[in-house]
């Protein structure tokens, strides 16, 4: 019994979605349940935001929700199509008809529940279920999407509602311990731990969204990450509570891309106006990251966080100075480096190393943070590939 | 208040959607309340129906619908963003958030009833609603399409459920006597009854389908049919109750391509053969024409019936002969005209100018059939244009 989530250029056309449904309806032949979870078919929803955008679209988001939701619901039909047409009965299932119920953040929607009454009874019915990813719908049946990793988080909530493996399918062979684009002898990961590949989603590897890590490790359900319509499971990784191997105490360096520092200079120290800003934060549904604060000798607090560029868009869009008695500054150009292995509690000297380093190759460093398993420091965008070498280099990975 | 709606001729690239958003964002500003229907832009159905074929589609009108749905969603999410953006508040419903509810019968299902409560909301607060055509969704949120004419159904019923006005805009100026493609001089028509644009939509002009006529007729909603982006309603063709011009005996000649005849014989005249056949086509949601039967000498029953070819097609797919008893014959190759008017009640000789003309020209006709206002006559393909030539002459249409 699995769930299997494929990307978007894993369907981006008719052979590679006859393909699919080939290596699908030979699963479901062996006596295997199986639901299937698609993205949009490759460069559709791109093609969808520019048709938006030349109609004179304004953040609009509710409408973009709709608009875009068709890409997946577009390929799930024509896979369950091609599976049928194999002699294997199918079915397509939207977001709704999933029963994935979200919160009404449009375009970054959270899922609240997911009412499997429907898709239990199309698999009683010994059919294929094929499930549109990224998107759901709220109570009021209006639709939303995911956001980022979307159809990624629809697939292994799924698995987590029902107990099953999660099988995600894409165009990169697994996670590697850094970006192979930035450092070429990157190596792959047979095996990650939950906590180690949630720090490095969530500090930007790029292969897998936190979300997704998350649920999979709140329900313990196995991940593996693997390129598509590779079936020998040792070509990618898996993402599991303990690892076998031995551990190395660095698994990788993440980077997070496109970094804003927001700041707020000598604010009264009473709590309110730090009280209205996440408030604000919160109703636009940003997590903000590395927060910071200083109080000065006359009890004033200098405020910094840190968020991606888009973000910042939105809270300045948002932010009215004369309501919140302060200025808020931006300053663009940073990238986030994490240095991530669960050795770091355990291994000593790992930050000095790290720190050391980026000083003997002239690398400046911002903000840094730890946690149990991680390192991150701020540093200028034009220092990124050469501090992803010389640390990459210096840990062996 | 208003329900407009535009045909996927009109809404086929972003200039035309710009153009219609400019158009309905003066409408509203002007102070009426307005819904616009669309339908999917240009050729996005007919690319969906060859991605669905070369996948392997066979026949699972399931899918199909929910994978066709998507082309209106697009429209209409892209019209209500082209609408905002010239700062008219709009927002985007699918068929199943704008209430369609439908049976389902997929590819051609019937809609049961509207609930307007969501739509209503959303005009209260003053926004232009943009429904997507062509679709609704059964009780179970099931995706249905509406068949031939689709999204004129929709726009006429929401019509009627508002009691509103419909403006259908489309690519032909409006009703012609006969088909311009056929007879050059063929003359546009300022106004036509119920009664006879539904004998001119059901016995094919093409420009409208008897559906929508009979809800607007039902309902006294007032039809005007024209051009996109036209203006000057005096350039299309109102159709309503009664006409005020004066009564031309015939209003236009029809054609309804592609016809099948289906024939039994020899059935024995108790009932039960016609009892099962007539429930497998309402299983299949087919509306057959022309019935007819003759009793011999030995009381036995020879049955015809006629209908279109692709009618005929899942007619003999599920036509089980071994269960049924009798052997059903299909002969391909008619068309069926007609002569539409209210005046043929009133006006002796119609009939007998129609059998004439087409004998003086040497067409064979078959099944004749008859109402108040048309006279109908199966006819060889190959005779189409002749005939249509020599009965325009003829009643000078």
């Amino acid at each position: 019994m699995i769930v299997e989530k494929y990307g978007g250029t894993s369907v981006a056309d008719v052979d590679k979605i006859k393909a699919i449904a080939k290596h699908v309806a030979d699963i479901k032949k062996r006596g295997h349940d199986i639901v299937v979870v698609a993205s949009a078919m490759g460069k559709t929803t791109n093609a969808l935001i520019q048709l938006a955008k030349e109609v004179g679209y304004a953040n609009n988001d509710r409408e973009m929700d709709s608009l875009l939701s068709t890409g997946e619901q577009q390929t799930v039909t024509l896979l369950a199509m091609a599976i049928e047409a194999l002699g294997v009965p199918a079915i397509s299932l939207t977001g709704y008809q999933a029963g994935f119920i979200t919160s009404n953040h449009h375009a970054h929607a959270r899922i609240k529940d997911i009412d499997l009454t429907n898709l239990k009874q199309q698999l009683d019915q010994g059919k294929v279920v094929v499930v549109a990813g990224f998107q759901g719908a709220t109570e009021n049946g209006e639709i939303t999407t995911l956001g980022r990793g979307g159809s990624d988080t629809t697939a292994v909530a799924l698995a987590a509602k029902l107990g099953w493996n999660c099988y995600i399918y894409t165009d990169v062979d697994g996670v590697y311990t850094t970006d192979p684009r930035i450092y070429p002898q990157a190596k792959r990961l047979e095996e990650i731990t939950y906590n180690e590949m949630m720090q490095m989603a969530s500090l930007g590897s790029g292969v897998l969204e936190t979300r997704c890590v998350e649920i999979a490790s709140k329900y313990n359900i196995q991940l593996y990450l693997g390129r598509a319509l590779k079936t020998d499971l040792s070509k990618g990784t898996f993402i599991m509570e303990t690892k076998h191997l031995e551990d190395m105490p660095i698994t990788g360096i993440s980077v997070k891309e496109d970094y804003a520092i927001m700041r707020v200079l000598n604010i009264e120290n009473d709590g309110i106006y730090l009280g209205n800003l996440f408030q604000l934060i919160a109703d636009l549904n940003i997590n903000i990251d590395t927060i910071s604060q200083q109080i000065s000798k006359d009890n004033k607090i200098n405020f910094t966080f840190y968020c991606n560029e888009k973000q910042s868009d939105l809270i300045l869009q948002n932010y009215k100075e004369e309501e919140f008695g302060y200025k808020i500054e931006r300053i663009l150009g940073f990238v986030k480096l994490s240095v991530v292995g669960v050795g770091i509690s355990t291994h000593s000297g790992i930050a000095s190393k790290t720190l050391n380093t980026l000083t003997k190759n002239g690398i400046k460093y911002y903000q840094i943070t730890s946690s149990e398993i991680s390192i991150s420091l701020t540093i200028e965008k034009k220092d990124k590939e050469k501090a992803v070498q010389v640390l990459a280099q210096a840990f062996d990975l």
